[in-house]
């Protein structure tokens, strides 16, 4: 069985990479296609060389804190540093202001960007060639090609009209019956990556009760929590968290740009009531992040810091513009599907309450060929869902990213593709007769 | 025996971390005392105001290559980038020039520094268990960090009297008999940390044999290649490589600042005279790359790739301020010592030819009670040479940095160094009476 699983969890990493090419290599080949395929921030908010000439007043605050001159600090900080980061309260002080996540700066590894963080918290998580990751299936590529390099296993979780925690309950249990030792649950509770969803405060307060019970780390990814379109989201899991079961990673390569290549994590004060356990686990993580990249660019960092210093640790007021921006996308999006779908046509989606995406389903498959075929002949490119898919299945869904494009280009886009997939529906119906 | 082995591994692992931290906690704990203990670059010669300013050069650059305007460019550089990086063929250009390394832009991927690139190279090229990478002992700490993490076994190389081909030779046949697989050598050539020694031709020659038959791949590490303070170094083995056995390492945390965290690896053409093993190669590191940190930040890419245009890709005139100032300091360590020591006290030292390091070794055991003794009664800072060891060895050696001091702070060092030493002599003579 360890064989077959781990045949199966290779061959799909292959095809994750191979998907990814796939996808990078479509869009080069029709670059006048509209695109909904890359889930990129909107450039039109990006204001690099203003968040550049902020770095010197956080120089300045380093000078402060460290008791030594500006020109010292700014040696220093052209120079290696900790590896755990140099910007931590400032990080600390802003996840508790903007996502409601409490954090002290001791419990703050700052990482290049979210990816590293989630990267390092498997390893950490799963050393043992017995420990799997739970995720949502779909879920975001990034969790799935980071456990394949490191040779974790991911358990794909399919809710099959259950509730999140009732399908987490019976995953965990299958799995220890297994012999396997589920160790980390990956979640983005908030507009996830693919699907675009937000879980209820129930189901919150439920997965931290399964969690709690079965030992289970919550790495939760709060990429996206910035850009609710409500004003009453949820909590974070990792502020309803009460047992010490969550790990809370951010980024700012939505709320300032990809480029910084800044994120972290927060570890929980004890890992379900186990402060040394908790220590040990900041201490493997630390481990990894060094002798994977030594430390977080300090430039990047002083980037960061510069602003969020500058914005009085809260982002809120910045990212206000390209929060509503991504409202009037969602809005955008889902007018021109009603208007280019009738009811009866099969073609359903969900409404997004924030985020970068939308789910919708077909009548028909919808995979690589498809998507080749629709940017070839009706130049718009939409991802097959079946990429994020830990299973194979998802076949007739595609994810609509409608985070970097116009409300112009959404409504020609979804023209373009609802001619396509009228297309396919009548010719499906002719192949049937 | 395996579990023998890993277990070693594991126990050397957490003694290296330990170590570190022990490391920076001295530092802290005696702020006035003159270190030679990190191998950090001279603080002197950072301008990162002026490398900042030539971000637009890129810019321009990148707007020519896309045939965008520059604003798009600009917009594009603050987004998601390639995996591979955006620089490379800038790098290229630089690696040959400045270091004498034949790279094409297509066989470069950027990585956030050395260190990552390392690491990537390591698991790439080690993924199964039976899978070694051999290296000399002592060894630079973030290798073995890097493959401790990584699961992967590091085979020591002792000298002991031979050549280093000689060692090498016997070393893999004494693997292979053991039914592990030597699949890598990482090798510093070039003033290689901790040692500050340098390979002849003759020797370099010899282990490219010896690598091509055992079909173990080279990760040359370059770090310090820039900083040869004769004309006359001899190639890189990256250079003299005929059966593409060497994927070269660069960085520009030394010529430039560590603060960047850029860095690079060069695959070869062909792995060992087969393309589609080397292009298999080069897709696994990038795969591990892209899952690991997406991709190095183009902010970081666009100040190493600025200055590059601006210094017409040689780094040669940038940084011969900073080599003159190491060959100062190296000079002025070696009048210390000689002054300090006489001939007959049993204390020697190698005279370094580059770099930023020399050993030295001592008539009694060194370790870190005693660094803390030092550093404690005598205000200076030395690292034992256990740190870098890979099996407990090297308990009479220590490493001196000479690259962030000044030659005042390198003579008043030595005199409490060597005040240090007599007293330890003495007291291990009254201790033998």
């Amino acid at each position: 069985l360890a064989e077959v699983w781990a045949l199966t969890k290779g061959l799909l990493g292959a095809s994750r990479i191979a998907g990814l090419n796939i996808l990078a290599e479509v869009g080069f080949s029709y670059p006048k296609a509209i695109s909904f395929a890359g889930g990129q921030p909107s450039e039109t908010f990006f204001d690099l060389e203003y968040w550049l000439s902020t770095i010197p007043v956080f120089q300045r605050e380093l000078a402060k804190v460290r008791g030594s001159d500006e020109a010292t600090a700014a040696q220093q900080l052209a120079q290696y540093g900790y590896v755990k980061g140099i910007i931590n309260s400032l990080v600390a002080e802003q996840l508790g202001i903007d996502l409601g996540v409490t954090a002290t700066p001791d419990r703050v590894v700052i990482t290049s960007g979210c990816q590293e963080a989630m990267a390092l918290c498997l390893q950490a998580l799963c050393p043992d060639p017995r420990d799997v990751v739970i995720a949502r299936n779909p879920t975001y590529v990034g969790l799935t090609g980071a456990a394949d390099c490191a040779g974790i296993a991911v358990a794909p979780l399919d809710l099959e009209g259950l509730t999140f925690a009732t399908a987490l309950r019976a995953k965990a249990a299958e799995l220890a019956a297994q012999g396997k030792r589920p160790r980390a649950l990956y979640v983005i509770a908030d507009f996830d990556n693919p699907l675009g969803g937000v879980l209820t405060l129930e189901d919150r307060a439920a997965i931290l009760e399964v969690c709690a019970q079965f030992k289970i780390a919550v790495v939760e990814d709060g990429t996206y929590r910035m850009f609710s379109f409500d004003e009453n989201a949820p909590p974070a899991l990792a502020t309803l968290d009460k047992e010490g079961s969550v790990i809370f990673l951010s980024t700012y390569s939505k709320t300032l740009c990809p480029s910084i290549r800044v994120g972290c994590a927060v570890i929980p004060v004890s890992l379900f009531g186990d402060v040394a356990a908790s220590r040990a686990l900041t201490v493997d993580i630390c481990m990894r992040k060094g002798f994977g990249t030594l430390n977080t660019s300090q430039l990047n960092q002083a980037v960061v810091g510069g602003v969020l210093l500058t914005e009085r640790m809260s982002l809120k007021m910045l990212v206000q513009p390209a929060r509503e921006h991504y409202r009037r996308n969602r809005d955008a999006l889902v007018k021109a599907l009603s208007s280019a779908f009738t009811s009866d046509e099969g073609v359903s989606w969900n409404y997004p309450q924030g985020g970068f995406f939308l789910a919708l389903d077909l009548p028909f498959a919808f995979g690589e060929a498809q998507m080749r075929r629709c940017a070839a002949d009706y130049n718009v490119i939409v991802m097959p869902m079946t990429f994020f898919s830990l299973d194979g299945s998802q076949s007739t869904r595609v994810r609509l990213a409608f985070s970097n494009l116009t409300t112009e280009e959404i409504a020609e886009g979804i023209k373009r593709f609802s001619a396509y997939v009228r297309k396919c529906v009548q010719q499906n119906a002719t192949d049937a007769v």
